[in-house]
């Protein structure tokens, strides 16, 4: 059999997941959380099981859910939304990468990445038959350069995918970063953004997330994807949505309804009643917040140096003071000999660009970081 | 913005359950059962949810519910299935489907689609790059022709795609038929089969669904799709699964992998248990064989004319003594002017073929069913 996709593997969250399952490390390599869900939205989508919302939903999402997001997004100081043709609910942000990829790139279309990226964007543009155009964050904080993303733009750039909050740099955008953003799709006509927002939830330090839904000509031009998996700590309910305007919604929407066609409906009924809350949504920051600072405090007294990470529930360090290793090898080493699991930042670069950093995940107890922590600072 | 998809516009079920709730009318078009949903399933999820099974399950699924599978597929007469290897759970059939398609089908391969078919295998062929080549089933009963399969096989035919029982018609495979497929599949190496056996627990009249999993030559050159949201009347929670040979299954879990990841935790919990009950699949059949006795019983003294229905949740009528029209606008007119909604089988041909057959979805109430049938039949 040919291969579509030959240079796929098994994803890094996978590998280094279970080889900290293997070796009973601490798992700070996958990104997902260790407390519980709200037991008021468990409830909701039990109650919505019960009476009896266990049928198809509508392909775009249940309208009542769709009219939620839209308020959620104006509550936030995004623009309005029309739910009837610009916002559809997806089987997890992945899906609605998958799916707004597949739909808006033609074969032969170039599609820059800025790296390190998460693993998923690469694949599918492939799949869709387009080119991959990486291009870096500037060292050590993981900023955009602009100049660099223009240098690579030609005729056949179709889409530039950003992600901000950045997985996995925790690194956010700036009112500079919108603006150089509005010029080059004001220089390229035929360019659309893919912004994978799944983290704009979790952003700190009185931070506000600048969603490229919170400008009208940004938004005119960009599909954002979003996820309740990351912002409710559900990663395993695979609910999500996506919006964009109307003639780019229309071709995604062709493909979603024949990939998976809708998304599980009890959940559905459960986030928009969940969502009239803003709570739920507008206190998920300063409750990761805490938990950066006790990582961070408790990493205080280590050789690794600790890059900011402004938003995700992601840390990265840099241990250049602790180990020769390539990040690869001492990730697997911190496993096998420490019992801690981290994600080398080389595996989100298509050229493997090896910068001695690792990720970690601190969507976790205090105690757990603590844990990992402890084993860190003595290396 | 370049469609992708030109020729896709909102799905026939959608466009015929809207104009069912706009008219108020009885809704027997889109194929989804009104009646609830197992109680004990339903705490099994909300059990799982409360104890914590909420974040990622692992890419090809839970382990024990893909054990479970492969137990199923044993005791309903089927190959020994390797888990770790041949088994992908599924964020539904459709996406079984969608991402087996994109992951084995190349730029300008040809697949064979039998006609009447469900409307999602097409678009991922055309998504794929790949040509459709679509050859009728054979009229009253439905019929595979093989030999005009046989004919439209060339050497760049890539793939089969059956459907049995089969929806819209509720057609049958017989020993023959299987025989001739593996003929077939003898004569051309390079060919697979795609089996979507959604409606495998839904088969009446004593006759045992013939899986391509039930013969170890045929397993070994076919992927088998099946869907829970069927077999448990759950259409809305959009969790199925699919079995392939190890070489085909390793690219089909590449495309899964970044198409969704993974699929809702708290159910693959909650079905691997469900599933330790034999009968909550074996007593699916006789469950459905009443309604379709009731319906068939019901429409006895009408001027529709019953097709053979032999599994699924579907019932074709022929309507040439009924009305001049065509297929569509009867079907139209039925909901506008009498207050039932079916689905006109032209819409399951490219061609639009039009025989003057509507097919009616029986997963419903008694109460349902015979206000349905009273109607129709005063017709
Ligand atoms: C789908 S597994 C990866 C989870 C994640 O978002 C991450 O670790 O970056
Ligand atoms: C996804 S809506 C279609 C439901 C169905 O399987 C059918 O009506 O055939």
């Amino acid at each position: 059999i040919q291969s579509k996709l030959p240079k796929v593997g098994t994803t890094i969250f996978t590998v280094m997941s279970q080889m900290a399952a293997e070796y009973n490390a601490i798992n700070l390599s996958q990104g997902f959380p260790d407390f519980p869900v709200s037991e008021k939205l468990i409830d909701l989508v039990y109650q919505n099981m019960q009476i009896g919302h266990n049928q198809y939903a509508p392909m775009p999402g249940l309208p009542q859910l769709r009219e939620a997001i839209a308020n959620k997004i104006k509550n936030t100081g995004g623009i309005n939304i029309n739910i009837d043709t610009e916002i559809t609910v997806s089987a997890g942000a992945t899906e609605a990468i998958f799916s707004s990829v597949l739909a808006t790139v033609n074969q032969g279309d170039e599609v820059i990445v800025l790296e390190p990226a998460y693993d998923c964007y690469i694949p599918a543009i492939e799949l869709a038959g387009g080119k991959v155009v990486p291009v870096g964050l500037s060292l050590p904080n993981f900023t955009p350069d602009w100049q660099k993303v223009k240098d690579n733009i030609t005729e056949k750039t179709r889409m530039v995918i950003i992600n901000f909050p950045h997985n996995p740099s925790g690194a956010i955008l700036t009112q500079d970063d919108i603006t150089a953003l509005k010029e080059i799709l004001e220089e390229n006509p035929q360019l659309i953004i893919l912004s994978d927002e799944v983290y704009e939830h979790i952003i700190f330090d009185g931070n506000t997330h600048l969603s490229v839904l919170k400008d009208k000509f940004l938004a005119s031009r960009s599909i954002a994807v979003s996820s309740f998996g990351k912002t409710f700590h559900a990663t395993g309910w695979k609910i999500g949505y996506m919006v964009a305007p109307e003639a780019i919604m229309k071709e995604i929407r062709k493909v979603h309804q024949y990939n998976c066609f809708s998304v599980h409906t009890p959940s559905q009924y459960a986030m928009a009643e969940y969502l009239q809350n803003e709570q739920n949504y507008l206190g998920v920051s300063s409750m990761y917040e805490k938990k950066r600072e006790f990582f961070q405090q408790a990493m205080q007294d280590s050789k690794f140096k600790v890059i900011p990470s402004y938003g995700t529930y992601f840390q990265v360090l840099e241990f250049s003071e602790v180990s020769d290793m390539g990040d690869m090898e001492f990730a697997q080493y911190l496993i096998k000999d420490k019992g801690v699991a981290s994600i080398p930042i080389s595996a989100f670069y298509s050229d493997k660009q090896d910068d001695k950093l690792l990720r970690f995940c601190f969507s976790k107890g205090e105690e757990t970081l603590q844990k990992a922590a402890d084993i860190l600072c003595k290396i």
